[in-house]
């Protein structure tokens, strides 16, 4: 392994795992040691505020709530959103308890959008039978601010009057409509739709890998978000047909399994925490990349887009 | 190939090649086809604006300006940007025509972030030698506003007083300041440095391949901007190194060769073309973003980001 990168630019806040440091290793300037002795003395970095995080600080996804995706790479874990997509959601879980998406693909990728996965029922094959789960929902594009903690960022945002986190998930809310919604970031999962706005049933899924694609808010049903491995869904070629489907069998990643980490041996569990939203470290997580301190930035930029923000995840000790 | 896909999220704009629509096959319900039929009555979609182009609306650009990244997968093509950093691309424009980059690698993919390349002068081995190149260069962050004509987007920007696009690349500017510079969106090429503003000398560079890094704006040179083959450069694998850097030097992607288009034969260029961006054409495109009219969106975003502007492209008849 590399011991030294003579680099570049330092980056958004990976996900963090195993207390693995995210930080370029370049030869310190003078003028940067001896600031690196006393950091009393300034705002501290992201990796500084997490280095001196408590265990209160993180939560631990519900098992219950937790999609595995098995692939051939490795694990994709998912955090369902049943505080934004309650009926989507627990159709999503009974379709996990019946393996509805073992042996099925991701038989899309699109450039800057998102890949998609799940049943290709127009692709002249028999749909699989939904089972348990409902074959129709109501669309949940938005709920009701109500009822919904909502610890909201600093900055204004272009596409909604509010943005902030709710649950955990990146999120936006309109105190003229009374209304909240999940908001379209990176990792993003949402269950694809129709024309019909009622047409989803969490049988067809996406999860967004390019630019945050915010039009998207309010018009589709978002139902969680990718926790770790990411890598995994972001790296898969681009299809070559209209909107990113690929064309051949061959060219779509098959999926072994769909689970439920509650329905999987608590051995076999990936043990992730993720960082609290709703603290004041988180503030001050989100105030570390708003102005960036260490030595490499020059010009702090006084702002942050909600999507710009990556929570930490790390895996347990 | 699938003749319908039952499908959902529209995409963002996508390149266009060769005509090729980038429309969602759909059953159109009764009352889009009747819409259909009247397209004068309601704002045209992207698409249909697309369709509608002049010859005027498009320019073809600079052979002398654009750089060919040949890898194993095909041909990246990059747009210059001599109008925000002269000196870095004078010094691209040398390293290339004596091929510096050819036989190096792409040796960092981070996910959501970037991917890099160039010379990996820290690995241990002889750094190549520049040659004609300069080995020091000022830093290029930004420019002045005067002489740069710039055609402002109207949707506010936390980022920046202003936004819009000069010279064909997504900008910014600040009055107060006197200063426009390169904004980092998807795409953007940049020129990697160390903690030292002027250590760049475009011999290592970076394109950005997650969420825009919008942070980055004025702390680092930015030289240009890829117009074709992104797809090629985004599903590069994650390394599993810190930042993102390949430990294993066969996890590296071979760079066949990097070279000016204006030093390739006429027959072996790509004939690609890039919709003007200082055109009412370009206003009604971004207008067709910030509000989508086709019949799948319910709840037009009424704004859209610099960084959700992907110029269209295609390649010549």
């Amino acid at each position: 392994m590399p011991s030294s990168h003579r680099f570049r630019p330092l980056p958004l806040f990976a996900a963090l795992l195993c207390a693995t440091a995210a930080v370029a290793v370049v030869p310190a300037p003078a003028h940067a040691q001896a600031a690196a002795q006393d950091t009393a003395e300034r705002p501290k970095t992201t990796q500084e505020l997490i280095d001196a995080s408590t265990p209160g600080d993180w939560r631990r996804p519900d098992p219950g709530n937790t999609l595995y995706m098995e692939l051939e790479g490795g694990r994709v874990v998912i955090e369902l959103a049943p505080d934004f997509a309650a009926a989507h959601v627990a159709n999503i879980r009974t379709l996990a308890k019946q393996g509805f998406w073992d042996g099925m693909t991701i038989y899309r990728s699109q450039d800057n959008f998102v890949v998609q996965f799940g049943d290709m029922v127009d692709e002249g094959g028999t749909p699989r039978p939904l089972g348990e789960a409902k074959a129709s929902l109501p669309a949940e594009f938005s709920r009701p601010i109500e009822g919904l903690p909502f610890h909201a960022l600093p900055d204004a945002d272009g596409w909604a009057p509010e943005t902030g986190f709710a649950a955990g998930f990146p999120a936006a809310r309109d105190p003229a409509t009374g209304q909240a919604w999940m908001a379209h970031c990176y990792g993003t999962l949402g269950a694809g739709r129709d024309s019909a706005p009622d047409s989803s049933t969490g049988a067809e899924l996406y999860v967004v890998t390019g630019q945050s694609p915010r039009q998207l808010d309010r018009n589709i049903t978002q139902v969680g978000r990718v926790l770790h491995g990411m890598e995994l869904l972001s790296v898969v070629p681009r299809g070559t047909g209209p909107l990113g489907f690929h064309e051949e069998a061959s060219q779509r990643v098959p999926i072994k399994a769909v689970r439920l980490a509650s329905e999987v041996p608590e051995a076999e569990r990936s043990d992730i925490q993720v960082l609290r939203t709703d603290t004041p470290l988180f503030d001050a997580v989100v105030e570390s990349r708003r102005n960036r301190r260490d030595d490499w930035y020059l010009q702090p930029a006084g702002h942050i887009d909600l999507c710009n923000i990556s929570v930490p995840v790390r895996t347990a000790e």
